[in-house]
C-alpha cells in the first residue's frame, strides 16, 4: 500500500457561494431553518472530512518543482511494483480470475466478511502450529487499507492513542486522525537496522492507549525484525496488556539471507490483528483484496472484538467476489518460482542501490532486508543549500528528473525513501544522476578535511 | 444493495476474559497502565462498532425458525438477482473483465477515486443537457454502499440528522448511526404508489438537517417517482436549503409503461450527490463498482464538498482496477436488449406477482413499476393469530417454506417484502403457498361478512 498515487484536486478551502449569505462561525449545514428566517444554502464539508489528510499527498503537492527538461524523467517515488512493467503477475492468478468469471458463480453479494470457502483458504495458507487459524478468524477486505482501517476502528475509540513507528506508513495516521484517534509516535533506530527502540514504545504506554502497530516488513525502511526484537516487542505489549495491530501487507517479502516470522506465530498471550493482502506479495495491488487474521489464543479479544469486525464489514461489504472466486487458486497454483523470482529481483537491485548510494559523498543508505524501499540519510551538514529533505528532493526533482519521496512524509525528516522495484537500468542510472547531484552540492563540513587526513 | 447476505455470528455481549479485573465502567481499552497498579488486559470493542447495527441482521436473526421439511425452500427475500441464476451477467461484461485482465494494464493503484478514464467514461454515460457531468463530477467507489457511506460522510457531522424514507433501505440508518448522525423517518404513502408525504418530509426539517435521502426507484417499495413528484421533492429541498443524496441504484430499472428521471435533471439549484453502480443494472452486485455523480450547478457543494470526498475516498482507495479497466466497455458494449430482456423478466414476474396476491383474502399489495421488488400488506385484522408481520413470515416459513422479509425490516410495519428477480415458476409456486396460508388463518373481521353482501 502506499499513499502516493492518490490525487487531489485543488485545496479550496471556501466554498464559492452564489447568492450567499456566509455563515461566520462555520460548521452548521444548513442555515437559518429556524422560524421567522429565511433559509439559506451553506453546504459545509463535514469535520470528519476536513481532519482525513494525506501527509504525502500535501507534502509532494507543495513541491512545486518541475523535472529537468533535458532529463528523462525517473520515479523511484511510487510504492507501486507494477508501473514499469518489469514485475508482471503471474499468469496462474490472472487464469484463476478468468476461471471465476467464466463460473459465473461469484456476480452476486459475498458475505460482508467474505465467502466462507475463501476465509477457509486464507486460513489453510496462514495457518501454522504456533499460530493456528480457521475461517472464523479471517475477515476479507477491501485492500490491506480497509483491513487496517477495519482494525483500528474497532479496537479504539476517539480520544484514545495509538502508537505508531516513526518512520512509518502514512496511512495509520491518516486513518487514525479522521477518527479522532490520537497518534504517537515511537522511535525506530536507523543504526539498528530500523529496530525499535523499545525503551521509548514502552513509555510512550498510557491508559488511553488502544493498540500498537507493529509494520514488519516495513515501509518505508525496508527492515525486517528478526525474531528476539519480535520476542521483545511482544513482551513491551504483554507488560502494558496493549494489543497489537501488525501489518504485514509485505509478509514472506524478504531477502534469501533473513527469515520473515509473523509475530503471530510468536505470541503467547498478545492478542494480535494481522493485516495482510494480495497487494504486493502477487503484485495486484489494484484489486483491493486485503484481510484481517484474528490471532487471540488466550480469548482476551473474544467475541467482542470479532462480532465488532463483523458488524463494521456491513457498511460498505467487502471485496470484489470475482478476486474472492480466484483467491483459492491464486494462493494454491501460484508457482513457487514466481515468489523467488521476484524477490531475487528485489535484492539484486537493493544491492546494486545501496552500493552506488554507499559511494556517494553526504549520503548514507540503510541496507534493506525486504519489503521495496530503502531509506537513505542525507547528511544534512554536508548540504548547506538545502533546508531539509524536501528541499533537497526538490532540487533533485528540478535538476536531474529523479523523483524521491522526502521522508518528511513518513514523519522522519533528513532521510529519502527509494524504491526498488524499478528495472535495473532504471536504479543504475537514478544513482548516477543522484551522485552527480550530491558531488555538485556536497560541501565538506567544518573540520571534515582533517578527518578525511586521519584516514 | 441488500443486506440480507449479511453474516454474523453469535453476539456475545461480553468478552471471555482470561485473570482479568473487569472494569465496571466498561468502556476503557487498557486498565491499570497507571504507576503503581499492574496492567489487565482488557480489550473493548469501540463504540463505532457497536453502534453499527444491521436491523434486517437483527430481526432476521430473531426469527428462530425452520422451513416446514415437507416443502422445499422458496426465497422470495434476497435482494440479490444473481440467485437462482436466471439473470445472468451480459457476456459483454464478461469479456470486458478477460479483457481488462489480459491486458495487464489494470494490476496497479489506481488514484482513490478511480482512473480518469473510468471517470471520464461514467460522466459521458451519464451526461445530459438538463445535468452536465465531466469527469471530475465523478468519483467510483467501492459499490454502492460506499458511495453512499461517502456522501453521508462528507455532508454530516455527528449531532446532525438526515431525513429517510420510511420504507427504506436499511443501510442508510445502519450507516447514520455508525456516524452518530440522527436519522429522522419521513414517510411515504402506499396510497400514493408510495409517494413522498411532502408536508411530512418538509416538517421534519431542522438547523441541523444535514440531508435528504431520496431512493429513487426504490428498495423496498419498487416505486417510481414521476416527474412531478420529483419537482415537488425538489421544491421543498430548494425551500429549505438542504442537499440531496439520491439513492439511484436502480436507476432505467422501470418497466416499459414507466419513466425513469434522475433527480438531477430537474434540479435547477438544489446539489446533489447521486449513488449507483454496476450492482442492479449489470445484475453484478458482488463486484463492488459504485460511483457519486456531483451535481452542483450553482456551486452551492463547490471546492469543499469535492475535495472533502476526494479527502476520504484515500482511507481505503476505491473499487478494484478490473472492473475499473472493464467498465467503459461494460457502459459502451452491453447490448440494450440485455436490458430490456431483464425488465420484461421483471415486469412479467411484478404482474404475475401482483395478480396472484391481489387475489388472496387479507393481503394488498401495491404494483411496482421499477427496482427489483413488490410491497404487500397484511390487513393484520383479519389475521389475529399473528402479532405483527414478523409473526406473519416467521409462520410463513415453517408452514410453507417461503422466505419474505418482514417490512419491520425497513421500519415498516405490517407489510411484507417480495423479490420478483426469482424464477417464475417459483414466485407462482410461492404466491400459491402464501395463497394457502393466508386461506388457513384468514379470519373475517366484525362487520366485513355484511360489507362482503353490500357487493
Amino acid at each position: 500500500m502506499d499513499s502516493y498515487l492518490i490525487q487531489v484536486n485543488g485545496q479550496g478551502d471556501h466554498v464559492p457561494l452564489l447568492d450567499i449569505h456566509l455563515k461566520t462561525n462555520g460548521n452548521s449545514m444548513s442555515l437559518g431553518k429556524m422560524k421567522g428566517r429565511k433559509p439559506r444554502w451553506a453546504v459545509r464539508a463535514s469535520e470528519m472530512s476536513k481532519k482525513t489528510f494525506n501527509p504525502v499527498r500535501a507534502i509532494v503537492d507543495s513541491m512545486k518543482v518541475e523535472p529537468n527538461p533535458k532529463k528523462s524523467v525517473i520515479t523511484l517515488s511510487l510504492g507501486d511494483p507494477t508501473v514499469f512493467g518489469n514485475l508482471p503477475t503471474n499468469d496462474e492468478v490472472t487464469r484463476a480470475m478468468k476461471e471465476a468469471l467464466d463460473s459465473g458463480r461469484y456476480n452476486g453479494y459475498a458475505p460482508s466478511i467474505g465467502y466462507q470457502s475463501c476465509r477457509e483458504a486464507v486460513a489453510a495458507y496462514y495457518n501454522c502450529p504456533e499460530a493456528p487459524l480457521e475461517a472464523q478468524d479471517v475477515i476479507l477486505t477491501s485492500g490491506c487499507s480497509q483491513a487496517i482501517e477495519l482494525a483500528l476502528a474497532v479496537l479504539a475509540n476517539p480520544g484514545q492513542n495509538i502508537l505508531v513507528p516513526r518512520p512509518g506508513f502514512s496511512l495509520y495516521k491518516t486513518l487514525a486522525l479522521s477518527m479522532g484517534i490520537e497518534v504517537k509516535f515511537y522511535n525506530l533506530k536507523p543504526e539498528k537496522s530500523w529496530e525499535i527502540d523499545l525503551k521509548h514504545l514502552e513509555s510512550l504506554v498510557d491508559e488511553k492507549t488502544a493498540c500498537i502497530i507493529v509494520n514488519n516488513p516495513s515501509n518505508p525502511c525496508g527492515s525486517v525484525f528478526s525474531k528476539s526484537h519480535l520476542q521483545k516487542i511482544l513482551a513491551v505489549a504483554s507488560r502494558q496488556c496493549v494489543p497489537i495491530l501488525a501489518d504485514e501487507i509485505y509478509g514472506d517479502m524478504v531477502f534469501a539471507d533473513c527469515k520473515y516470522e509473523p509475530i503471530a506465530t510468536l505470541s503467547t498471550n498478545v492478542p494480535i490483528l494481522s493485516c495482510g493482502g494480495l497487494a504486493k506479495r502477487w503484485l495486484v495491488p489494484g484489486w483491493r483484496m486485503g484481510w484481517i487474521l484474528i490471532h487471540d489464543r488466550r480469548d482476551i479479544f473474544g467475541n467482542e472484538i470479532r462480532d465488532g469486525l463483523i458488524r463494521l464489514s456491513q457498511r460498505i461489504l467487502g471485496p470484489c467476489t470475482i478476486v474472492q472466486g480466484a483467491l483459492e487458486h491464486i494462493l494454491h497454483r501460484t508457482p513457487p518460482d514466481f515468489y523467488h523470482n521476484t524477490l531475487s529481483i528485489l535484492k539484486s537491485n537493493a544491492d546494486l542501490c545501496y552500493a552506488a548510494l554507499s559511494a556517494i559523498p553526504g549520503l548514507q543508505p540503510v541496507r534493506p532486508a525486504g519489503a521495496m524501499y530503502l531509506m537513505v540519510e542525507i547528511e544534512m551538514e554536508h548540504f548547506p543549500e538545502f533546508e531539509n529533505d524536501v528541499e533537497f528532493t526538490e532540487r533533485l526533482i528540478s535538476e536531474q528528473s529523479v523523483f524521491c519521496l522526502p521522508a518528511t512524509c513518513f514523519e522522519y525528516p533528513n532521510f529519502f525513501r527509494v524504491v526498488i522495484t524499478v528495472p535495473e537500468e532504471m536504479i543504475l542510472e537514478a544513482c548516477s544522476r543522484i551522485q552527480e547531484f550530491c558531488e555538485m552540492h556536497y560541501q565538506a563540513a567544518e573540520g571534515a578535511q582533517d578527518l578525511e587526513c586521519d584516514k
